[in-house]
């Protein structure tokens, strides 16, 4: 029994100074994430290359702390003893993590950092000029870096896999194709059908919005669904994220724009969830693995859930558009309700894909993963992508993209080697619809809830059965033990051909 | 021949191994920089755990890798080799850097910094109650533990000498008290003149600024004055300060208040000083220690110079004042320019350093001074400190000290154990006075080009004399280099007794 007793008393030793070291290696990410902020909000130009080095040098130190033999030695001494479900969830996730970093030589990890912080200076002057041209070489180096990347860490069928397993844990492209091939022909069907339809009115969007009315109307709704102030704050920046440095600082951005009233709200309600779901991790869980998102697919569930299925929903405008009114008064005094909830559903194919519409969306990622599978199964390259854009860009929503800039320059994920990304952000829909449904059932007076501007029992839902579960399980299975059902895309399927049949009356 | 010449590579890589470490420390000093400017500016509060957690992993790594055995080997072996000028002084500020952090055992450096944490806690009460006996033991066990770290690094009169060297580099209580007699002798003397005289009118000061018109002027100022704002930005923050993550990115911060139209300007002023002497460095010397000043002094005496010398002169406001009554249209209409240049050069002693003009300041930090030395020869205890300030305050400035909140606790550097520091302020305005004599020499012309806004030439003096040299002299050798005068307060009491004469006409 005594020797019992200390051999259990050096196991938990061993899990301790594990939890001190992950600590500070978490503090170091956190460090990371808050100079990666400032470099897209408040760093003044000339700053870019030091930062790009202190960048650098956090990550090494970051790597070198992750692969250490001392952490090695700890995670295999803290294995083989008993441990309570928590720590064995702690050790795995931290185990996989070391592994993939493991895996990476350190010179690789530090040029990647560097290339991918001239990617992103080169494809902000590349987007603002039209020049391809400018961010073509380095997005060629980024790319080259991560089939490297995807060597190191091995794969079953393309690199791509390799990649993309950073977001989605254990994501194919196969599994992608599967999941995303009845969506994409539903969609394209759907968007057929919707466009023999007659189009809503939207010409009274037409108007100048005040910017800082639309900022405040867009924090408090953020407010009013539960966004804690006190351990957040809105920025501007040109890009829309969401970033944390611990469960106590949940930073959102966003971009206004006089001349669009919907964009801006959206972006913030969709930060805003992403933003709710870091400050709902479970307070224990601090500066340890398990304070995450499974994949980045859960974390767009509920962005995603908050933005389309909670701001644009017809009960969310009964209780919000006569407040909206009072934001900018004599705006909006001869727009019907039901007016501007068909407007602001409009569906209608366009370039940009985060000012995309709920239908379109999902073909503007799709667009993406497909070129990205091209890319790295070596059926396109660098040089290429601008035609292969435009081509699917034709093919599936009927559109002739008229510049770069509006084309392939839109998004800075490539800049930043983020391949693998964008299909999260469909996966995001499509687990969405599927927590949905279980949440209708769960509460069936959830839109009634939605009307009245009550938004903190459906807060709750989501805290306890996905926020504070954190890293504990794995996307897949997390929503599956929600939703009792297997991935699929048949609830967004459904979601979306109820809804718009319903506004376009087919 | 061949010996030689790989003795010499070897002698490189070491410095250039040393050069690849040191500049990762520097990245380290910068992120935390930058964590701690984000803490003053925009963290939200729930923030401030983490954030405290993040700072202390930092500042352990750096004290870790300073104090590196690995580090020392490389300097030995570099050092042990011929050298550059430039690569001599780069070792020796290492070294320096290096030799501190090394004799502060561990446990000492932890409990100095609880106890300041505590005195800090305790300050803020007392100068809130104005009860001296609540911070008095917290001041004792910081003298303490000063006095414990002043053993630890050795000095050859008196402790406070070791404490002092962290901001000026071998300065002693008897140099400071050598350079400070003159000057508070001949101030004391100047105050009863211009007590003896009536008084400017200030009256029209009582108004509303707008704060956004402050603001403005305020970085019209910065920027025509050489601030180079693609390298720099302006925030608010309560406290304001100035910092800097590499040259590329040198930020300052000010508080604007909406009944005072001078203490936002001139702070903004003064931190724009700091400011262009930190993106003053040469660039080649990035992330090394010479990109830094040889001491606080010196980089006061870049702050003092733009605030005091430039922007409370007659010839600056030749220029402004025209431009400031259009900021404020019609507040200003009846004042004549005169009359404004009297009152900003208004002389009143007061009880508060922050708040005190040109000629009280140094009498402030003076009587700071002799109170330390005090303490640190054990000639005045913790308990008597407030009637020893008192009884100052009424020697030096004629005041009565009406409480300890308006007296010994306004400042909260002694709760930090800073210790030394004070000097460096009046060090600050010394130096100033003796670069102006020498500045007026090498251009005539100085206070016309000040007259017609023209301050290139100005800073590029700066640049060449005191920014670019950065950390390759000690600051008394460094003024003395550039001035041709051993450090002496003559042109500071020189400037003092022809601007005052003027003014107030004796």
């Amino acid at each position: 029994m005594n020797k019992l007793h200390f051999r259990r008393r050096a196991r938990m030793n061993a899990f301790e100074k594990i939890q001190s070291l992950y600590g500070e290696i978490s503090d170091l990410g956190n460090a990371s994430a808050l100079l990666s902020w400032d470099q897209q909000t408040y760093m003044p130009p000339r700053g870019a290359t030091a930062r790009g080095m202190q960048l650098a040098t956090l990550s090494g130190i970051i790597h070198e702390r992750m692969t250490s033999p001392d952490l090695g030695g700890l995670i295999a001494e803290a294995s083989g003893g008993k441990l309570t479900g928590d720590q064995a969830a702690y050790l795995r996730e931290l185990s996989f993590a070391r592994d993939r970093s493991m895996k990476l030589p350190a010179a690789l990890v530090k040029e990647m950092s560097l290339e991918e912080s001239k990617a992103f200076e080169a494809w902000t002057r590349a987007r603002k000029l039209n020049d391809y041209g400018i961010f073509a070489p380095h997005l060629a180096r980024v790319i080259e870096l991560k089939k490297q990347c995807a060597e190191c860490w091995g794969y079953a069928e393309t690199p791509w896999d390799a990649l993309a397993t950073d977001y989605e844990r254990g994501l194919t492209a196969s599994r992608v194709e599967s999941i995303f091939r009845p969506l994409r022909e539903a969609t394209v069907k759907l968007l057929q059908q919707i466009k023999a339809r007659p189009q809503a009115n939207t010409r009274f969007l037409d108007q100048k919005w005040d910017i800082d009315r639309q900022r405040e109307f867009g924090l408090r709704v953020a407010r009013d669904i539960g966004y804690d102030m006190a351990a957040g704050r809105q920025d501007l920046a040109p890009h829309p994220f969401c970033t944390n440095f611990g469960m106590g600082d949940v930073r959102i951005t966003t971009r206004y724009s006089q001349t669009s009233l919907l964009d801006g709200l959206f972006g913030t309600v969709h930060e805003t969830g992403h933003a709710m779901y870091e400050q709902g991790f479970d307070p224990a869980d601090a500066r340890s693995p398990l304070a995450e998102a499974p994949s980045l697919g859960v974390h767009e569930s509920q962005s995603r859930f908050w933005e389309v299925r909670i701001a644009q929903s017809e009960a969310f405008w009964k209780h919000y558009y006569p407040i909206l009114r009072q934001y900018f008064p004599g705006q909006l005094d001869d727009v019907m309700p039901e007016e501007f909830y068909r407007a602001l559903n409009i569906i209608e194919p366009d370039f940009i894909r985060v000012e995309a519409d709920e239908i379109c969306y999902n073909l503007h990622v799709i667009i993406r993963f497909e070129l990205e599978v091209g890319i790295f199964r070596g059926d396109l390259s660098v040089g290429d992508i601008p035609a292969a854009w435009n081509k699917l860009y034709k093919e599936y929503l009927g559109l002739d993209v008229p510049s770069d800039t509006l084309g392939c320059l839109q998004d800075v994920h490539w800049a930043y080697g983020s391949f693998g990304y964008f299909p999260t952000y469909t996966l995001g829909n499509i687990y969405c619809a599927m927590l949905v449904e279980r949440m209708e059932r769960d509460m069936p007076a959830l839109w009634e809830m939605v009307a009245q501007g009550q938004f903190a029992p459906i807060l709750q839902w989501l805290r306890e059965n996905i926020h504070k579960v954190g890293r504990r399980h794995e996307s897949a299975e997390l929503i599956e033990r929600v939703t009792g059902m297997p991935v699929t895309c048949d609830p967004l399927i459904r979601h979306l051909a109820n809804k718009y049949r319903h506004l376009y009356g087919f």
